[in-house]
């Protein structure tokens, strides 16, 4: 039995999230063990690195499964994106040692949200960006994400829903950049992440750039554990899932 | 009556091409004139700088329309990308002097080309790039372009179905860079394109980059006045309308 590693890049406007679902609806998941049964003829399960929800796209996605097939692994991205919809590709693939687990293993996680902070929406960036038609201060914005660096009980920053019982994560670096004119790019690694992290941050540094919250609230907001003092989710479609590192 | 300006943004992708047709095809122009009645009660009919084709998309497409309405300029924009669909969007609107017209007042144009020059596809870019998994010499198709820049007779250049009799145009620059790692784009100014010209010289240069023709064989290409001894017409949507420029 061989374990294999694949990095994959996905648009997630038309699906429902990555994981399989018990109700019938579309997720990236299902199709991708669709055609890795196709492929090795076996009935595959694979494990990825989190699920991404509804909307949210992957640069970086890693998943791995078990597999009795031959094929040799540099075939397997070839195959399998003749196969799979536009939507969705994979990057890499390789063979990595039986204990690998693509979530257990991983070291960080590198997350990017992008924000349109332009008068008029562009149909070029619809489905990757959240378009904010507002004057940001963007060194406001830098300012208040200082709070969120190191280690810290993040529940504050997590949406209901979750079962995980720990809250404490490390955000190792909180990056704010003009990527292009009017094209924000906000990009954050940490050791893990809760149930709707990035998105929760991203609204509420959105309050401080509009002006509406100051730079200290947000550590005043990490420290009352109060997930009502943050500000709302921002959009699924304005964040990917770049990167997945592993202890080596 | 006034004359006014509108600069759009669309992905071409879902419609077919720019241009108004006979048969009941979803196309931009009819979009935005059927809005532009909602908005001023008038049958308005639009003139743009060019037609764009069926994938092709533009960042900077420009229309002018006459109006009795008062609605002030700086409400169009606004106003209309309300009612437009998410993948056209006005981006500046402003009222001209009456003998401005989109198409004949221009003093140059800019399309960019992207190629996708990767082993592996991509979810992101599917709908903005030709995705070529072939090496490409660079070096080579910037050497096979300058033989295009100046003025020159570009029939070689143009598909069949034009009723334009003059074929000579003179291209101001033609620029090809590594936009990001495995993004190729291609940019090309001139004071106008036969039809399809940017995507028969992208399909041309594209042989040279594979080695498949010599850099000087597009002197030769272009000396010939033969459309056959030219490349392929490179594929429609990693073509993008830029910009459009006007005197003063």
């Amino acid at each position: 039995m061989r374990n294999l590693k694949l990095v994959m890049e996905y648009e997630g406007t038309n699906y429902h999230g990555f994981q399989r679902q018990i109700n019938s609806k579309l997720t990236i998941q299902e199709i991708l063990e669709e055609k890795l049964f196709v492929l090795t003829e076996e009935e595959i399960k694979i494990t990825a690195s989190g699920r991404t929800d509804a909307g949210v796209h992957a640069k970086g996605q890693v998943i791995n499964f078990f597999t009795n097939s031959n094929i040799p692994v540099e075939r397997f991205p070839l195959a399998l994106n003749s196969m799979l919809p536009e939507d969705i590709a994979i990057k890499k693939a390789e063979e990595v040692p039986l204990e690998f687990h693509s979530r257990y293993s991983a070291k960080s996680k590198v997350y990017s949200y992008n924000i349109l902070n332009s008068l008029t929406p562009s149909p070029f960036f619809r489905n990757f960006t959240y378009f904010l038609p507002r004057t940001l201060d963007l060194e406001k914005m830098r300012q208040g994400s200082t709070y969120l660096l190191g280690e810290h009980d993040f529940i504050a920053f997590r949406s209901a829903g979750s079962s995980v019982k720990r809250t404490i994560r490390h955000i190792y670096r909180l990056e704010i950049r003009e990527k292009e004119e009017q094209l924000i790019e906000l990009e954050v690694e940490a050791n893990g992440f809760l149930y709707n992290m990035v998105r929760i941050i991203v609204g509420t540094l959105v309050q401080v750039g509009m002006g509406k919250m100051a730079p200290e609230a947000v550590k005043e907001i990490l420290e009352s554990r109060d997930r009502r003092k943050a500000g709302q989710t921002a959009p699924a479609k304005g964040l990917v899932l770049q990167e997945v590192k592993y202890f080596s």
